[in-house]
Order: C-alpha cells, then structure tokens, then sequence
C-alpha cells in the first residue's frame, strides 16, 4: 500500500493539469495513475464497514462494491457514448482477472513456494459459477453474431435481468444457505482496523475523487487515440481493467506470497464472475436508461479470448496446485492475447 | 405418473379435432400433450419388457427404444420436408437434457438436500463418452460451415456410419466387457411390476398412438408458425424436445429428490449421448432412403450452445457434488439459450 | 523395431527412382516409407546421446530432436514454398499425436488390460502445458480470422517469440526447478545400449538420409496431388504427420501393451505441446528468414479442431483411467476429422 500512496500524488497534478487545460494526454496518465490508490481505499474502505455491519449486509457490500471503481470509469465512458471501450473493458477485466492476475499470482508465489496447494472443491465450486456467468454473458453475442436481425437491445435487456437473477441468488446462495462453505476463505480481515467514521469518510472521499478522475480519464481517452495513434480497443481491453483493478491485484499478489493461493484464486474467479453477473447487466440497463443503448455483442475476437481464458482457469485450478510455469503460462497466455489487439 | 395419466385426456381431444377439423392450433397443442404420457408408457413398458429378456437384450432395448417417441416425432417432421426442425430439435434435445433436465434435478434436489453427492468416476465416463458423441455429430457441421463445397450429404453418411458404430461400440463397451461398472446405477428395476403380456399390450398401443398424434403435431406446425408468430426453429428446439422427454424427465428430478443424483445425471447425459451417437446417424439414413436429405449442417449458434451445455455439464459433475444454485445455473443457461432462438 | 527395418529397403527404391527419374508419385510413397524407421533412429540414437550427456543437456537434446524428422520434411516444404501443406501439418502433427497415437495406445492397450490406471496429478500437469501452448497457438488465428488486417506477419514474429521463451520456461521448469517431478516417467531409459560412437554415427547417417528422403518426399507432393486427386491439406494434415511420428507412435502403443500408459499419455501429450511450443515458433523463424513467410492463420476449421482435440484429451486423462471405449472413442474422432478434410 505505501508504494500505491505516492500514486495519490497523481491527483493534484491532474487538477492542475486541468485547469491549465495543459496536454489532454498527461491529464489521462495523471488520471489512471490517481484512480489506482484511489481504488483502493475504497476497496479497504468497503471491507471495513462489511465487518461493522455483521457478515450478510457485509458480505453484500463487498459482493456488490467489489468492482466500483470500474463501474465508474466505465459508467462515464458511456455517458460518453464509447459503448466498445465499455465492452472492450467488460473483456478486459474478465482476461486481466483470469489471466494477468492470477499468473502474477502464481509465478511470484511459485518463486516463493516450489508447489502450491489449494482446496480443490472450493476451486470448482468458483470456476462452475465463472463458467455459467460467461455462458450467460456470450450467448447473446454468440447468437446476434450468427444470425442477422436487429434484436440485439431486446434480448440484451433480457440477458441482463436473467443474469442480474442469477447473481442475486448466488448472493443468497453465499451468504444465506450455503455460507458455511464460503467461511474459510473470508478469514483475512475479521476485526477493523479503522474506526467506523473513518472508514465512512474514506469511502466518501475516495468515491468523490474516482468520479472526478474517471471523467478527466474518459475525457483523455480521443486525446490519447490521435496522439498516441493506440486504438480504442486496446485502452478499454488492457488499460482500463489495470487502472480499476490495480489494487485488487496487488491484494492477489500478496496472498500468493503468503502461500494462500486459495485466495488469490477467489478473488480473480470472484471478481471475474461479479463483472459477467453483476457489473455487465448493470451497464446494460444505466445505458437503458441513459439512452446509451449497450448490447452484448461482443467480437468474435472478444468471445473466444473470454472462453479461453475461463477454461484455461478452470483447467489449472481443477488440480489444485500451482507453480511458477503456471504463471508464466497465464502470463503468457495475456501478452498473446493482448499483442494481438495491439494490431488493430 | 398420476398427473401425466392426465394429459392421456388430450388423445380423445385431438381426435375430435381432428375429425372436426376444428382449430390446427389446438390440435397440434392437444397432440404435443398427448405424447407426454405416452412416452413415458413407451419408456415403462419397454423397461419391464427389458426385465423379462434378460440385462443383456434389455439393456439393448432400452438403449434403443429410450428416445423412441421422439424419433417417432421427427421421422414424421422428416416426411414433412421439415429438414431445419428436425436439425433443431436434435440441437434441442442435448441442451434440453444437460441444462433443463439436470438443472431442474439440480435445483429442486437441492432444496432437500443442501448438498448431493455422486460417484465422480461414472460421472467422468459418461461425460467423456457425452462430449466424444458431441464432437463427432458437430465436426462435419463445423467443417461445412467453414469449407464451401457441395460435399455435405456424403461426408454427413459417413459421419453417421461412424457415429452409428461407436454406439454398437459402447453397447458392447457397457453390455458386455465393461458391463459392472454400468450395473449399479440400473439398480432401480430390477423385478418386473407387469406382466409380460401387459408390457407388450401397453408398448404395441402407446407406440400406436404417439404416432398418430406426431402425425397431428406435425401437421400443426404450420398453422402454428402462420397463426401465433413462433418460429420454426423454435418449436424445433424447445417444444418438440419438451413433449418427447417429459417423462424422462420426471424420472430424472424423482431420483434427484430421492437423493439419487447418480441416476439423474445418468438419465441426462446418457440420454444426450444416445441422441448424438444413434438418433442422430439414423435419421440421417432415414433421410437418405426417404429422399429428404438431411445433413450435419447445423447452425454456428447450435453448435456453439452445444458445445457450450456439454462442457458446463462436464465441469459441474466433475467435482461430484451439486446444489441448489448449480441448479439455478443450467436453468438460466437453458432460459438465455431458448430466449435467443425466441427472437429469430 | 524389426518390422520398421523393412522399410529401410524403401532407401534404395527411392534412390533407383529418382536416378531413373521414373514415377514421382512412386518416389513420393518410397521416400515416405523409408522416413518411418530413419526417424526411428533419430529418436533412438538422440536418446542414447542423451544418457552419455547428462539428464540435463540430455533433456534438452530429447526435448530439441523429438520432433526433428517431421521438421526436416517441413522446412523442405516450407522451402518449396509450400506454406499451407506446413500449416496443415502442424494442425496434423497435434490432432494426430492427441487423437490417433492416444486412441491406438488406449484401444490396443485396452483389449489386454480392462482398465489402464495412470497418474492423474501428472498427466493433469500435462494437459494445462498443452492447453497453454495450443492457446498461445491458435490465439492469433482467431485474431487475424475475425479482423481484417494485413498484420499477420508482425504478430505471427511477436507470437512466435513468446511461444519460444514460453518453451524455453518449460524446459527450466522440467529440467531444472521441478526435474524431480519429472523424473519418474523418464525411467525407460537409463543405461546406454549403444556406445558413443554408434550413437554418433547413427545419429548423423539417419539425419542425412531423412534430408534426401524430404526432398525426395516434398518434390513429390504436386506430382501425387495432381495424379491421386488427393488435396495438399490431407497431405499436410493426414500423410506428413503419420510419416514424421511413425516410430513415436509406436513407442506409445507398445508403453500401453506394457500397462505403461502413463509413458504413453507423455509421448502423445509431450509431442503435441513441443510442435505449438518449438516446432510453429521455429517455423515461423525459418520462413522469415528464408524468404517464405509463414503466419499462424490457420483455418477455422484447422482451430477448432485443435481445440477439441486439446479438450477431449484433457477429459479424458483428469480421470486416471482409460480402457478400449475411450481408444476408439478418439480413433473415431480422429477418423470423423480426417473424412472431413477428404472432402476439400
């Protein structure tokens, strides 16, 4: 974390940037660089009033603000009418959870560890429930791209509720009927470590400055395509799902380190599943309502590198136990897939 | 079965309407509702007769005549010159059974039963003999749909030739070499409840009349697709599969709430299986001599949501155990599946 | 091995044929048969080097040489300029050792043994290296196929870079960090049959009669396409890997004969992930080099494929244990897929 403050140095120079209205490029580096701690207090900010209210409304919150910082950044990109950086990002994060994540994971754990170990139940327990929230996720994309009509908001729409269901009763399954089997893994954080006020006012002020930042992001993002001649795609697939997930990863990396791979696992599974369940039916129905119109229809390109990435997981978790080839391969699997966008 | 008996109300019906020539309509609604009971006295009488010739010439039996009502259903759709339905509904049945059949089980199981158990070897056989089965019937599709030459209706003959000796192959495989590993979960008809003349009287007459009320509900389709705006391939894919397994399925979610999960996913991937490796490849032939063609080509989007089903299926009953919410999952994979063929 | 020498006499056929300049398509069989057991020898004569050297450096030669006859015949082709015969025979060379070389292995061994048992911890280790090295593969063909752009050749180069280090990773990891577990499959050879000097000798003879052989093979590809009506991709798919992995397969099939199937599932697995890791990458290298370049566009069909080739083995070896049905099962595969490209 005390690397990851200096990045909240970010945050002035991007005022500034801004009202000098200086280069729309840096103020897009300034930005992603500032929303990273930022991220992350919010993130901390949630666990700790998760233990206030008691594990149910807790275990909500943490379920349901787990990707909040890229909801915002993608919720403004839509307000800007980017609708395939949002799908792009939708992309992103799913690879950059599976892939990115959890190889770093597993090589700098494996470096540490010459073999570690994982519940293998639990392992498929995650990887089933990724598997059916992709499934979900690509079927409208899969039958739009293969049959040619116009009926991709409705069916979109309705993709949406029957996985916003889904999640729903997956919250109930986790918290309610089967929370004993969720238990273990919570583990890392049971007592606070902020006062309650302190972790309510975090939370407001992180939340406040993502939005600020995610704007002047959004707001970088044709500045950094004509000058810097990336495309769109590779900022929505690779740059954006860094940014909103930085800290997350970190947290990943660090429970590697500590031989608890298990959790890293949850928490790239996890965090892949809420976006296809949670973060995706969402941005369908804001853009819905904001006259945004966001459908499923992800790229052919998009659908396979999603599928693979999950049945890569699900292949390496089912053993339950990792190793630094592992992660280079994961690692490797994402620079393949990432170099390809390059070439857009 | 007392609730099925039932729908045998619907035979009268149909007949009515048919000498009426009444509404088309009705009677393609009130002959699809026939065929479910009938079916299951099909898939009952066959049992009992299988009991009397002994496991081996049995076990031939019911592995030939398990899906006999819906063979019945699309010879007669074939007739009809109806090619894609009949391509639907072989599409319709294998997701049917792996995502509607298992699901239900799953769901309605687990709302007994917090968590249920099976056997993961057996499991891991049939999934492997379901997803071989799979990869034969959606090859020569997927090299038609990526090749353009007019080659199909050989390379679909000798895809079915193939097929049609792996089924005799696994006869052999479960009835002969390997016949132990099958047995215990056949455990649940050991005696016969009817008499032998009984068996035959109940087969030779639900036979006779599944018949002709698939000669009605395939005349209905139609009218059905003119009058109430339902696709072709809709019917295909959701209706005609429904009406010809309803009585499997029943078994299937009996045995789930007898905490016979075993038996459930038995019935749901073997009966997939047999639609792959001997429904299919015969009316392939029966095509062929019958002067309608039908080929392998199916659609990208039904080879996609097949793939798709085998390989939920294949991770969910590799772990061994399942819930309420894998339940939930298949359901909903099944809803978004059928919601994108409601919008063709 | 005494069945194999036979075909040594396909030397001098292929030797008096092409001086009297007689029939190519002849050449083209002679020189084809007479690869089968000079590619024997490589093999062997590698792995006796590979004793004398060390495990280390011996591993690395079993690991750089396990594929060298069929790179031989296809950088002949590739300089032939013949690129879509190479592609296809990578394609091949995967769908061959996973399908055909497995399936032999299990239905021979199958018929002498009702159930073969193997480690399922290592063939799991395996399956995910294959899974990774067929992703890395096939990625930027999906890429390229579902994007139009004349970026094939960059990213072709960026890929197979990646693939190489990846491969070079693996090599550490087995040889080095994680050589124990590696270890005990490796035991079929341990003491030197031969000496140096015959290894040496026999080594270099075998290596340069296969390069005259490839010559002759390649040359004869147009002549045999042209005159059999067979097409070039079922050379390249069907006919160069059977040739190149000949004497492979039968190592496999007679490890599954010994109740060794695990020695088996490493030859099949081992080999297939060494062509998407090396020999692809090497290729690529090559054709850059030489003038003709080679990119990773394969077919869709080619991908897909691959894919469930990759798929269907990962299924089947996560359970430990194999049998006949499971041989046939994928000799079925494989037969279905080569009927396939018959018909191009």
């Amino acid at each position: 974390m005390k690397f990851l403050n200096l990045l909240l140095l970010a945050i002035p120079i991007s005022l500034a940037l801004k009202l000098l209205n200086y280069s729309p490029v840096l103020l897009f580096v300034a930005a992603g660089l500032s929303i990273i701690p930022l991220a992350g207090y919010m993130g901390k900010a949630t666990e700790e009033i998760a233990i206030y209210v008691g594990p149910r409304i807790g275990g909500l919150l943490n379920a349901t603000f787990g990707n909040a910082a890229e909801l915002i950044i993608t919720v403004f990109a839509l307000k800007a009418g980017l609708v395939e950086v949002v799908k792009a990002s939708i992309t992103g994060s799913i690879i950059g959870n599976l892939l990115l994540v959890l190889g770093l994971s597993m090589l700098l754990g494996g470096f540490k560890y010459k073999t570690q170990k994982f519940n293998r139940a639990a392992a498929g327990m995650h990887t089933s429930m990724l598997l059916m929230a992709v499934t979900g996720l690509i079927i409208p994309a899969v039958f739009l791209n293969t049959h040619t009509n116009p009926a991709a908001e409705p069916l979109s729409l309705g993709v949406a509720a029957v996985l916003m269901l889904v999640y729903l009763l997956s919250l109930i399954f986790s918290l309610h009927t089967h929370k004993d089997v969720f238990r273990p893994s919570q583990e890392h954080s049971e007592t606070p470590n902020w006062s309650k006020l302190r972790a309510l006012l975090t939370l407001l002020i992180a939340t406040v400055f993502v939005v600020l930042e995610s704007e002047f992001l959004v707001g970088g993002i044709e500045p950094v395509v004509k000058t810097l001649g990336i495309s769109e795609l590779f900022i929505g697939v690779i740059v954006i799902p860094i940014i909103g997930n930085a800290a997350e990863h970190s947290t990943s990396v660090i429970m590697a380190l500590k031989n608890k791979m298990e959790i890293s696992l949850e928490i790239a599974i996890g965090s892949s599943t809420q976006i296809a369940l949670f973060v995706a039916p969402l941005l369908v129905f804001l853009g819905y309502f904001m006259g945004r119109p966001l459908d499923f229809l992800f790229t052919s390109y998009e659908l396979i590198v999603i599928i693979m990435a999950t049945v890569i997981t699900a292949i390496i978790s089912m053993d339950g136990r990792s190793n630094w080839l592992e992660g280079a391969q994961l690692l490797s699997a994402y620079a393949i897939m990432a170099l390809a966008f390059l070439f857009v």
